[in-house]
């Protein structure tokens, strides 16, 4: 067993959701693997299986159990050190070459690299198509305008009021669907992207909002949980 | 030969450099193809060059010389009307299953899937590895803060002055250097991602600035082109 400080661990990108999406080099670096980590919420972990069903044989597999996570800061500083105390006593307890499975891309809205930081260890990524790529990619448009800007951001930020930076936003856990505060803005909204409960919508918010709203409720009642993001889009502004 | 209503051109996303971030996907869409598009700027185009290496025995290659391309929106306008009617013409000329291999992630700063769109073809889109995740996993950091936005914008917009709505902030196609204007920000610089010409610097602006400055222009010099992009982030505004 190595000391932590030499303990180098991957954050290997696997995708956001069709397995098609594994790039040559995650395949390598899941190959490579001795011991793969997978956080997973509850037994019924629909996203942890997935990525579980991705390794070969012969890697170790290690579940680590995501701990319960409240409401506010507060409550999320908690859940995160306790992430970190995790990871930091699964990866000591391994031998061998170590790396975590990230959905989508590791870089983008996935807390690993930084709670594997923070644990103490070096950390080294395998970049991945995020849900942002394979949205984009599903309804055939590019996400920014030319000459324009993008801005990825979550929906509280958007609760506050259009960005003043970008015509083209890109929402990721969006709870509140703040789209509805914007009738005339077009939407291009996608659920479980990549996997085969993949829902795709587009149009006008005024024409397709409520419709998202359905569709979106009755998915999450069926299969307990949901996972979307979404393009919205504004009359460009240049 | 089919009218163009029936073509259905795939753009296909070969990843930010490295052929290990071409996705299964990918592979299996180039493999398919019975003729692939590649744009080209002059004869010793290397990321033309890198485009054309990829693509598998068999698959008839058909390179398009790049429009070249005046300053200002109106030469630009120019330059996109010529390359629609290039494309039109050549995927017209061309039987069978067609595609263009796109740099990157064609739903991001690549123009490629609204030229085609604009040319009149359906257009069916394989999202690759962009620079962005190419440029975060190298250096191993997360494009976002927790809860926080990413803001992908042009040098040309970062010059009107640090965006209100994200601390985080890539810069796209940035030729005069906005982020001097920044000392206090930290970067993560990143040029020819993903090739044995691979560059990286980082650190506070005030300090690294003028080195990837140096040695941004020796390398532009040298290979007589320049494929760069970095992440700006400052003191967390939350």
């Amino acid at each position: 067993m190595n000391s932590d400080a030499d303990r180098h661990v991957q954050v290997i990108g696997i995708g956001a959701g069709d397995p098609a999406w594994l790039t040559l080099e995650a395949v390598r670096a899941l190959e490579a693997l001795d011991v793969a980590f997978v956080f997973q919420k509850g037994a019924d972990d629909e996203l942890a299986a997935a990525r579980r069903a991705l390794l070969p044989e012969g890697v170790r597999e290690v579940v680590i159990e995501d701990p319960p996570r409240g409401r506010g800061a507060e409550a999320v500083a908690v859940w995160r050190a306790e992430r970190v105390r995790l990871v930091r006593e699964a990866v000591a307890a391994s031998d061998g070459n170590a790396g975590f499975l990230a959905w989508g891309d590791p870089t983008l809205y996935d807390g690993l690299i930084g709670v594997l930081r923070e644990a103490g260890f070096g950390v080294g990524v395998v970049p991945g198509i995020s849900a942002v790529s394979a949205l984009a990619a599903r309804f055939g448009v590019a996400l920014n305008r030319v000459a324009g800007a993008v801005l990825i951001t979550t929906g509280r930020r958007l609760e506050a009021g259009w960005p003043s930076d970008a015509d083209d936003v890109v929402v990721m856990l969006d709870a509140g669907l703040a789209f509805r505060a914007y009738p005339d803005a077009e939407i291009f909204w996608g659920a479980y992207l990549g996997t085969p409960d993949e829902m795709l919508l587009s149009g006008v918010v005024a024409e397709v909002g409520a419709e998202i709203e359905r569709v979106r409720g009755a998915a999450r009642l069926r299969k307990g949980w949901m996972f979307d993001t979404y393009l919205l889009r504004r009359a460009s502004s240049a």
